[in-house]
């Protein structure tokens, strides 16, 4: 039997009542679909997960990728897995008819990427990051590129990857040393190393297509002067064949977890003979690697959101069984133990991991809708949506990746001895998620973004629309009285993130960027809580309104639920934005002028 | 060469600067000990835990304890380590000269234990349990069962354990059913299960000392049946030689961490050969085990602070060798990169660590000294420091557990990708620390028992004297112009502590003893926080003392250092329990009346 590891009424709360996913199909490019087709393709993705990865997701994690004779064997599923998913047309999902794609709206797709991240997030990257990949290539690269790669990437037969991170080069992206040098081609020469490539090699896939950031020769210093290219594994020869491209796996790592997915350090042009092919504009690599990355932010995000989910549902089981103690004013020894999901305490813990992960999903979802929006609409209606996206990235990647830590440790916690062990997947959450606030950017790197370009980009419109969003949202739950309470709250909090920002842009003109970002990672949690307590009276608005309509007794129970939790974001986890605010409000620079001698 | 972790300046400044461990000496307990013992005891500890634990700290995480034929085999040097530990008189550091023991002050001793424990948690183990076993049987059992036990223990020839947990009875322990038959003779027949007993079996001692908790047959139901038993692996028979005592390993447990000491499982009596020997008087056991327990709680938030400090110092070394990015002020990417500490997020990141890790042991160490006190004065004054002692115990247990996670996770931050792999500590020590929350009562337990216990005990006593405690901190840092800030804050957070608190009491004399514990959890939180700014004005007082004086250039650094980092948990940390007295005065009891089926 498997164990929940999602809430189908959740996806189907989120999907349909709260960001009605079939009000898309009234666009032309999704009318070829309807809640029927995106009920069979939910039930299609839950049917996969179930049977294919949720099986094997302890099994690849004490099996780990190996690294043998220059070749990374993984565990041998992951070749059903591509196929599986290429087959049944996953990868291109998201991608157009035109394209041989499936054309589902993101809502849909996103919702199914969380399932199969949900039941086992290493093996889901192999085909996630192979989509991402593909849609690269067909977005910037030219049609000959296209041909080669796409149509082998999204049957599942050749692995993507994502290139970037080199041993001097993580964080700060600009100082990618690898080489591309011009050799009267249609290819460059590419000689140089980077490190810490999931899926980077594997013996479950015939190719690795590496979309790789590189410097072409003589190039300017820093970002300006990044390209991406295509870089195989092995590259098509004029026979057809595939040959060897010189690309060398010099070693993987061992990992806290994720462990079912190497990553990889490769070695490329050892030989003088690695090939690359350049995707799009010389020079103009990481704005196009920008469109894989903000979808990869959100794709981390939701993959944050998928553990802390399966991790939630693992816990309440076993409150529900394990039976310890007695209520505290009732304490006869005589009387049988209770189970522990009666004590008041171990109900919190679950209150917030349910509010992290219901919250997380909410928000992810509402972006993805976001992208829908931003595909269908005419321009001059889109560019909201797009600026509100924008914004909204570096909170969808950091406010799940590092809540979701939290909200499993807790998970872990609910399970007390049993949870530090390995009979439960407890442990294994634990370490799997710690990557999330790292891959993709670090949750520092997603502050300095959100305040420093995505707050003050167009004179700080997308924060202005942002506020109109939570304005209406605000208005709507005022009609219910039950809500009026929260509804306040949020208003409140919208003027405190008002005030602060205010104060802010105040430090960045009288002091200068190294004190106005100096806690950037603080105003992105601070921003973070906020977006989420918006996101609790969204769904609360339509947790309510069913309420008061006539709903069966298991929906009624399934509401008082999302209302109980919504009370819980607002009564416990959204005033941390007082501490947040006033830190924020008073900083005076202390990080800024501590210098190292004085560690 | 040793990576650095611990700081020797931090421990002299806490023990001689802070404490006066040298005013210890004056009582006649302590009056063969002085300062240049002191050093030479700490000179030691170093010595053994840089020689001997410290090098094999990732080799016992790598090479887990096995179960083989019913033995348990672990690290060869667990049993170097054990003799050393004996021979040095570490087991007995505390124990009286009259018991042959080292008579050390509780501070040096418990200074010991952190630099044991920071070089290799698990190792230290293994002398920490049978140093607490070997004072357990001290206090209670008779002369025989001393003679028996004890010098054989001490000499680390045999290990000793706590066995309370049972499959159904673990934060119950009221729910204890392991049995005790009386035979007519010295000893009991036992019967029962154990598990999650660290060190509960292994090939390094010649023989393991159980002490556990039973019920005599017909006892009380609960709690107040429950015995304590000294239960040994092999028993001494007539002729002296050691003999089986039907104690069986049925299992160990597969950890995340902590893995270089086995967590057991065991049976008892299953051949209905297993004696047991009554420690004390029937039906008074749980008094007596919460001798240990408490000494053992204070242990494990040692083992926290430990563990938080040595991550810190290895990131520490990261983020001053590791170069990436540049000044925000200063992008130009011809210049070279910059050590990560520089940037403004790296040293908020190590800000928090130091905090945590240095304000903790500051706590622990205060409670170091009033047991040192209670020792020594006269009755009529050592009653406010025994109940200081209780009332700040869960305290000195869950603060370093839990915010110890935080600042490790942290640690794996500043180190990024590298800190996800294995090439690094951080991730060990990830995974270690979890288990801090979990034993020894896990951190719901110490909120009820400081809530629900402590607080009310003797109609509020000794939270009146922690209030003049921290009165008297703060009348004290007033007197420095540059602490004025921090003592403000500190006297509107003892307020918002009394205030928080009478409103609780008034809720369970309103709403009853479910309301009134429902948040104890967070009441515990909202109590560390302000309990470590009170120790970080008592550190701030000396170090602004010192720099007033004429001190050295390098010693300036240090306690400018230490002003750093008390404005840094004044400024970012203390401020957390805005939200939590927020959440605590506008509890409405939603855990409480949320239902099972709800979720």
């Amino acid at each position: 039997m498997v164990t929940k590891f999602i809430s189908k009424r959740n996806l189907e709360f989120l999907l349909y009542e709260v960001f009605d996913a079939e009000s898309l199909t009234q666009f032309k490019y999704y009318q070829e679909h309807n809640r029927k087709i995106f009920d069979m393709v939910l039930s299609a993705a839950s049917k996969l997960a179930e049977n294919l990865l949720y099986p094997i997701f302890e099994e690849m994690d004490r099996n780990q990728p190996e690294l043998i004779d220059g070749q990374v064997k993984v565990h041998p599923t992951v070749k059903i897995i591509l196929r599986e998913f290429g087959n049944g047309g996953w990868i291109a999902s998201r991608a157009s008819f035109e394209k041989d794609g499936e054309q589902l709206p993101h809502l849909i797709a996103d919702v199914c990427d969380f399932i199969f991240q949900a039941a086992n997030y290493s093996a889901a990257t192999y085909a996630g990051l192979t989509s991402g990949a593909s849609h690269l290539i067909e977005s910037f690269a030219d049609t000959e590129l296209n041909n080669i790669y796409v149509p082998k990437m999204r049957a599942g037969k050749w692995q993507g990857t994502m290139a970037l991170t080199e041993p001097e080069a993580g964080s700060s992206l600009s100082d990618v040393a690898t080489q591309a040098e011009p050799v009267d081609q249609d290819y460059y020469l590419i000689k140089g190393q980077k490190i810490f490539i999931s899926a980077g090699d594997h013996d479950c896939a015939e190719n690795i297509v590496h979309l790789m950031l590189a410097k072409i020769k003589g190039a300017p210093a820093g970002a300006k002067g990044i390209s991406l290219f295509i870089i195989p594994k092995k590259r098509v020869a004029e026979d057809g064949k595939l040959v060897d491209n010189d690309v060398m796996t010099s070693g993987i790592y061992h990992k806290l977890g994720y462990r079912g997915c190497p990553i990889a350090q490769l070695s490329l042009g050892d030989n003088n003979n690695c090939r690359g092919w350049l995707v799009g504009k010389p020079h103009n690599g990481l704005k196009y690697m920008f469109q894989m990355m903000n979808e990869a932010r959100i794709g981390v995000g939701l993959g944050a959101t998928a553990m802390a989910t399966a991790a939630y549902y693992t816990a309440l089981e076993y409150t529900k069984t394990r039976c310890q103690g007695r209520k505290i004013s009732q304490k006869d020894p005589a009387q049988p133990q209770i189970p522990i999901i009666e004590h008041a305490d171990v109900k919190r813990m679950l209150l917030f991991q349910r509010a992290i992960a219901e919250g997380s999903l909410s928000l992810i979802l509402q972006c993805s809708k976001y992208v829908d929006l931003v595909k269908v609409l005419p321009d001059e209606e889109k560019e909201k949506y797009h600026l509100l996206l924008e914004l909204l990235t570096p909170i969808a990647k950091s406010y799940p990746s590092e809540m979701g830590i939290q909200a499993i440790s807790q998970g872990l916690q609910c399970l007390g001895g049993s949870g530090y062990c390995d009979d439960y997947a407890l442990e294994q959450y634990y370490r799997d998620c710690r990557i999330h606030p790292i891959h993709e950017g670090t949750t520092a790197i997603q502050g300095m973004d959100l305040l420093g370009r995505k707050v003050v980009m167009q004179k700080g419109r997308a924060i202005m629309l942002y506020a109109n969003e939570l304005g209406k949202t605000i208005k709507a739950a005022n009609k219910f009285s039950e809500l009026e309470k929260p509804a306040d709250q949020l208003a409140k909090a919208l003027a405190d993130l008002q005030k602060v920002t205010q104060h802010l842009l105040g430090v960045a003109q009288t002091k200068g960027p190294e004190y106005f970002l100096a806690d950037a990672t603080l105003y992105l949690e601070f921003f973070g809580i906020i977006a989420i307590a918006w996101q609790w009276l969204v769904q609360g608005i339509t947790a309510q309104k069913a309420l008061n309509g006539n709903e069966k007794d298991v929906d009624r129970i399934f509401y008082q639920g999302k209302l109980f939790t919504l009370k819980y974001f607002y009564g416990y986890e959204l005033p941390k934005i007082m501490a947040l605010a006033k830190c924020l409000m008073e900083n005076d620079g202390l990080t800024v002028e501590m210098t190292t001698e004085l560690f």
